[in-house]
């Protein structure tokens, strides 16, 4: 941690906050320069940061220099974890991708829809039984009953599957059935649901807020992780921006930039992102070209019938196109799919 | 609603279009221009909506003309909601300051607090005993003793008294302390929380999201209101842009914004928008300018050893004379304080 | 500065880095943790940085802790600055406003906007004769003939004159009518267009870029400055955000922040900000209690006639009422008016 | 068009509306419901639009349904255009990799860059003569002799060249050396520097402003082929967003949105996006995979040394090594490299 004086700061105020720094244990590095004066401090600033020097006289400012998330974080961890579900495998370098429905509508469609994962390749069967809507006059979801035509769906056709969890209460209903928690966007810091779902040891699937920055969302991952579940997927879905012509701003840039910072998996949705299909391919492709290690796609045995997102969902020939066009990017990449 | 047609859409997708409206009991008008046709669509189209018109042959896109809230909605509501908390006022022509620390820490804290904010002539007493915190290794607050400390503020100084939650857990311990429940902006889109909170007949101040639009957290407010609460206070609390010269940014407009689309009250917290200091006093008169029906402001016995946002806390001196600063102003827009 | 070494960097990358300092004149001060060195300089960092230290073997960031602006900086200029337009004077405890119509649109139109200008109590015409539009298509000003209109109107009725330039040929041309040049949010960062402005003894206005940092306004600002022109007043005019129910973010914050880093005047545009005419006074008001200098409102004879901006323009008549409402809230500020 | 009225409309305010638009010789189309009417309008709206319909009685607002750009619109030019500089093809199945440094220093510079950009394949030679800088005091580029090294690396190494304008003066001095003229992400709006731009027959690369919708951007090259000249190409570099660990979005949904949309080709540069010279290939290769007609990549012969920029440059042999890797991608979309 960096503190950076004021211009009129006096050699009172330094001499004050060295002697603040030394009472915690801290060591004080001064840098004098002819208008300011930095004092650098290495260490653990714990203690001395609750005093907050922000507030003592003559600081400007505290620049931190170390990240606050320490078991997300890559410095501490270089390997890349892999998740294994009973043997489909998430990170290293392996590919995975999910798909399914927005929304649990029935057993028929959730088997339908399972058809068309195995037909695609995917190892992963989604959909939501428990959904967050902006309107509460919206379609809010099957609960209990779409866990159960999921799971029956999974048993059926030997896929893993994956769905939203948006309370405690549906943590403890989804634990008998799913092999993924997903934490949607509007829920990324939602510290209760985050603690509750660490103290699980089913994987989670964290999905990035909507306007969260990477910082942030690595942060919530250590909400989970700091329970005791180390298997915390990342998924990028879109942020939040100026533009309109996306739902969202899909920012694959954090690939990179978590893949530097970090040893979690990190999964792509370009359908919720973007909210168009014909948008879906190619930036589904760029996703696997910038280094995902999945995609979340979706996927509805008639679009034009979906209770939710249907515009942006993909009919079960067109997703095996689609997984025909990604195999060899996936390829391409080195990646075991 | 209406549903614009592409350019190289034919009679019959028009046609199509036409007798599914009128299937569901809707009535379609046409106008036909040379290269496109749109489709004027009025009553109730929620039957419609579910068949994904998105999708049909032909529509380019469909564009709605009214608001997805309805209770919330000064449309069906043209006066002005008033929330008598047993005697403090808050909406109308009243005007109400919410002050206090960001986290409770102790009895003692509370209680040199609350001979502050009486002495400032504010009505409520805030402070977080659950505190929502971006890092898991910070501070996280004192859960219901946090509760306690405030209930004895209130009875021994006579003020109100707003606390926020953050779980369904948290709003049962609340419901014995609290005259206002706060839900805070990392909750706005929690819908569970929403609909628990709807279930209560404690007041609710529902602070904006960090990327929340004016529509959204309209329709967040709705979650509670159409569980049977009608008591619903909004708050301005800023929001997230590319700007980091302070933490957040104040969106002043969202105060005529809401007074034009709504009936609930909307206060202003300038401390956590700026997230400094000497930024608080002068975006406090302007929220009052602009017409805020109150303010939340932080305030701290002792900010340079408070537990959390020291650096945007006010002392009790501060405090007091802000709030001579801010009576003028108060006065000028014909409010009673 | 202060320069951050990886946690990998070696002793060596250390001892190079002091050389290079060393080298250029400049003297390190070494901070060493357990993980972390962070090396302080202070002094003329010109030289130095002209060799890309964050390219240096170990380096992991630059952190620079003092602004880049010298001329419109505060700590070189604490006094607020006061430009006087010939007894016209905007900054330090004088309130301004600047009225008139998005575009000029013929002489009559102008002389109409003056005697409301001077009705409301107002002391500069605004009338924009160049204007950028989004759309080739769309009107693009009277140019020169604009100019002599606004000319005329000052002379007939006493006012003093500001209309936008949008290059070198329109400063030229600009020179023999206006009292100030305006440069719009489009051009903030034509810097071009920004020396030119510097080399003229006008007083010049600048708008803050849609989507431009303060600190990068302040840049801007010194563009001008460095030039030799210190007349430079800002203008806030709002920035781009995700929410679409005003055309901009009006952000007022920028006022206090301003104020503590630079001695330039600021003013605020809420007409632009907004778009919508309604919003217009309660942020104007705003605007004033947030310490503002001035005011730029649009107003035109007859909005539903106007060539440009109509919906957000005031008539005569309600900028009088308008004025009469400000009029209170400025003289609160302590402002002369 | 469509216009929504207020639900406090009267029937006579409809019928004034539709009076002036059979005024102005266009029809109007009713839509009622309960309680919105709404207006469909169709043909060309040009003089209706001049009167300001937002303020005629009753209207709550209009909604356009077709865009304002028409040269650059798909709709209207359906087959993708392909610019032919002396042999070397941008858009359509071409694929095109320009790089350079960010400033031209010296002759040799320029000359041992070409070199790497041959060695790599690329068939294009950037580099920047007049330098758009946020702060007046950092180096502000060698304007002609700039343009001249670069005409000699032509010359010499048989590459076509493409170099930034900033002003009209720019603009004549490029014109008897580029190819490829660039317009700048802060003069995207520059409507002087577009027209003038328009009025060559040069190609110009027309970078997006950094908040700047793609609608905008399309109308920004409006602008430049209204005056003429239709070879334009469009650049993403990355938008502003409130995310801080790159130093832009870089938004690759530009890429199919303006497929979508547009008939220009479109090119993507992640080295300024980002600001981070890792991350330059992963988003080089999602570029390609999403669909990029080209690239630009920042090449420096010795990046520490790079008056601009060095922080995001290659050298010559990582550039060398990065084309190797993008040539499968870019074999795999079928293009021709």
């Amino acid at each position: 941690m960096i503190i950076v004086m004021k211009p009129t700061s006096t050699e009172a105020d330094v001499k004050n906050i060295v002697n603040k720094l030394e009472e915690c244990g801290l060591k004080a590095h001064l840098s004098k320069g002819e208008s300011i004066t930095i004092i650098g401090v290495v260490g653990d600033k714990h203690i001395f940061l609750e005093k907050n020097p922000q507030l003592m006289p003559g600081v400007e400012k505290l620049v931190h220099v170390s990240e606050s998330y320490k078991l997300s974080n890559k410095k501490f961890h270089p390997e890349p974890t892999v998740i294994d579900i009973d043997g489909v495998k998430i990170g290293g370098d392996n590919f995975v991708i999910m798909a399914g429905p927005c929304a649990v509508e029935s057993e028929q469609q959730m088997f339908e829809t399972a058809e068309a994962v195995l037909a695609g390749g995917a190892q992963i069967l989604r959909g939501g039984a428990y959904k967050p809507r902006t309107s509460p006059y919206s379609f809010q979801g099957l609960e209990v009953d779409g866990l159960k035509y999921m799971a029956n769906a999974r048993k059926k056709y030997g896929l893993k599957i994956i769905s939203e969890v948006t309370s405690n209460a549906a943590i403890e209903a989804a634990k008998g059935y799913v092999d993924i928690i997903q934490i949607g966007a509007r829920n990324m810091q939602n510290f209760e649901l985050l603690k509750t779902a660490g103290k699980t040891n089913i994987p989670v699937m964290l999905k990035r807020g909507i306007s969260a920055t990477i910082d942030e969302w690595l942060n919530a991952a250590e909400y989970i992780m700091s329970e005791g579940n180390q298997n915390v997927i990342l998924c990028e879905r879109g942020i939040r921006t100026y533009e309109t012509s996306t739902r969202n701003t899909l920012d694959l840039s954090a690939i990179p930039v978590v893949k530097s910072k970090s040893h979690l998996p990190i999964i792509v949705d370009p359908s919720h992102a973007t909210g168009v299909r014909e948008y879906v391919a190619p930036l589904a492709k760029a996703a696997i070209a910038a280094g995902a290690d999945g995609l979340m796609i979706e996927v509805h045995p008639n679009p034009a019938i979906a209770l939710s997102d249907g515009p942006q969902s993909l009919n079960p020939e067109d997703f095996k196109k689609l997984c025909g066009e990604l195999r060899p990017f996936i390829e391409l990449m080195g990646r075991k799919f």
